[in-house]
Order: C-alpha cells, then structure tokens, then sequence
C-alpha cells in the first residue's frame, strides 16, 4: 500500500535478472569464462548481493537450471498407455533442448562441473536428478501395473538404460544425436538384448 | 654402435617423461592447473619441445591415456562363451580402475575436455572410443554367432547399454560404483525391460 519498493520483491527481482544472465553468459561464454564478476555486472546488482546468495559460480548456474527447468518442464511424464510411444517423445524433446544452441553451452557447464565438484553433483542429485528420476520410475511403475514392464524389473537401472545413452551421444560427441537413434535405445531397451 | 646417444631414443625418453609427467600432474592438480609449463618442469624439458608435439594440453593428456592403455589393456575382450560372465569381469575392472585414485582425476578431464572441445572429441571417437567399440561389437558378434544374442541387434546401441551406464555413474556421481551395479546393467539390458 505503501509508495516505497517492496524489499522481497526487489529481492527477486535482482534473483531473476542474476540468473538469467548466468545463463546468458554461461551460453555467450562457456564455463571457464564465466565470472561472478560478468554476471554481475550483465544483471544490474554488486557481487557482494551474488556472493550473498551463492556460494559458488557452479552453485549459481545450477540455480538458473531449476529454474530454466521448473518454468519449462512438465511436472509428469506422459502416460498415454504406450509406453515406447510416450518415452519417445519424451527422448525427442530432450534432444531438442539438448541441440539448442542457447542450452547446449551452459548445460554442458553444469554437466562438466559435476563431474569435478562432488558437492554440487550432490546437489544435482538430491534437486535435479533425483525428482527427475523419481518421475521417470513413476512413469514405468504404470508401465508395470498395465503388464507392459517385467514387475521385478530394476527401476534404477531401467532408468539408467533408456535414458542415459542420449546424453551420453550428447555429451561425448559419439554419434549423430537423432530422434532415430532415440527410437533405437528404446526398442533395444525394451525388449532386450537376447533372442 | 656408436658411443654417442641415438637421437630418436633420447626423444622417446623424453616424449615418455611428459606423457607420464602430464598423468601424474593431471592427478595431483586437476585439468584446470594443469600447465604445460609444469609438466615440462617435471619432465626436465623444455616447453618447447612440447608445443612441437602436442597442439595443446587436452591432446598430450589424451596421448598419454593412450599410452596407458595400450600398455595396461588386453586386445580383445574376454570369450568364455558366457557373454553376461565375460561382461560382468570387463565391468568389474573397469570400476577397479576408474575407482583407483591415480587414473579418476586425470580421467575425469580428459572427459570433460571431450564435452567441451570438438576437435579432441573426433581424435577420441576415431583413436580412443572407435577401437574399443570395435572390440566390444566383436565380442558381441560372436555371441551373436552362439545364439546368445539377437542377430538383428543394433549393436551400437547394445555397446551404449551395456557400457554408458557405468561410465556415467562414476562421471555424474548418481550412486554407488559397485560390481553389483554392473551386474544389475548386464543383466537388465540382456534380458530386456518388459516381461
């Protein structure tokens, strides 16, 4: 009611504005140019008001990826009662977010600093992987109860199976990252490697 | 016959003491630290003769890899005629080495700098991942030939389920790295997800 700024709201506007231009910058620059110092200055706000808020530059951008991801992902998987069908699509909107080239920088960063920062993979895995993952084991656990998945099967593992080749392609530059190839890890997948 | 010191040996040596000086340090300070610089201080040569050599430092640390695995590794994967025993042991000494301390941080940026930096990532594929993608679609030819796989199998993708999801535990840190684990993969990805 009053004519002066709302501190909170201030708060989150600065929020906003620093880690959009962590993304920004992230995909502009790449991770080892990246600085607090860039961001900073690209969002409007002192680097003491980021040092305040994250510990880290890898903390920070894994803060703007929940966000990114919070604001443009589904809260489920689709259950269509197909479950090639719906893991398919699935697989072939992360492939073109994966092939984004607003994206693929800045989620390269993260995917590399998580592979050196075992703090900030725990934080990956407790907030990103884990609610990701546990969507994912819910989607195949209807699978099960409609009799189209095995009832003993590793959900964990069939997890790892359908879902890590993508980014595996993605992130080693193995091989041509197609919807094709999606459609092959999961027929393959699905119905196994013996006769 | 001559007393005096065969060029083109002193070079092996000395190309020996960087290759080995790169893992070492590689281990010690991680890839950001790592400098050709120090790896020439601890080779005892001069930089020099490494910028003659090696385009950069993410091409030497790839060469020295090579070079430990050429030394370490067998030829061709194991063929007892049980393909998911041959599988489990690979894996099994797979997480032995990437779980030793002395290869998991220069192992660590040599994968990174692949996600990073395209160039290395087609010397990997063609050098690196092609040839042991070859052995391991041999392997599995032959359990094609002995009945135990499907003979249309897409093998590229059967190398990608059998493989990725080791490597990526260990790279993303998303759980334990035990011979279970790999066992549960073997398993999983021969029988396949449905019932």
């Amino acid at each position: 009611m009053s004519g002066s700024p709302d501190p909170s709201r201030r708060s989150e506007t600065a929020r906003r504005a620093i880690l959009a231009a962590a993304l920004d910058l992230a995909g502009k620059l790449g991770y080892a140019k990246l600085s607090i110092e860039g961001i900073a200055h690209a969002a409007g706000v002192g680097k003491q008001t980021i040092y305040r808020w994250w510990p880290s530059k890898g903390s920070l951008l894994f803060d703007a990826f929940l966000t990114l991801a919070g604001e443009g992902e589904a809260a489920a998987l689709p259950d269509t009662g197909d479950l090639a069908a719906d893991l398919k699509l699935v697989l072939h909107a992360t492939i073109t977010e994966l092939t984004d080239p607003r994206y693929d920088r800045p989620m390269r960063a993260l995917h590399t600093e998580i592979v050196h920062d075992p703090a900030l993979a725990a934080d990956y895995a407790s907030r990103l992987d884990g609610p990701m993952r546990e969507l994912k084991k819910a989607r195949l656990r209807s699978a099960q109860e409609a009799g189209e998945l095995a009832t003993d099967l590793d959900l964990d593992v069939a997890v790892d199976l359908l879902f890590g080749p993508v980014l595996n392609r993605w992130l080693q530059h193995t091989g041509p990252l197609t919807p094709d190839y999606a459609d092959r890890v999961v027929d393959t997948a699905l119905r196994g490697l013996r006769p």
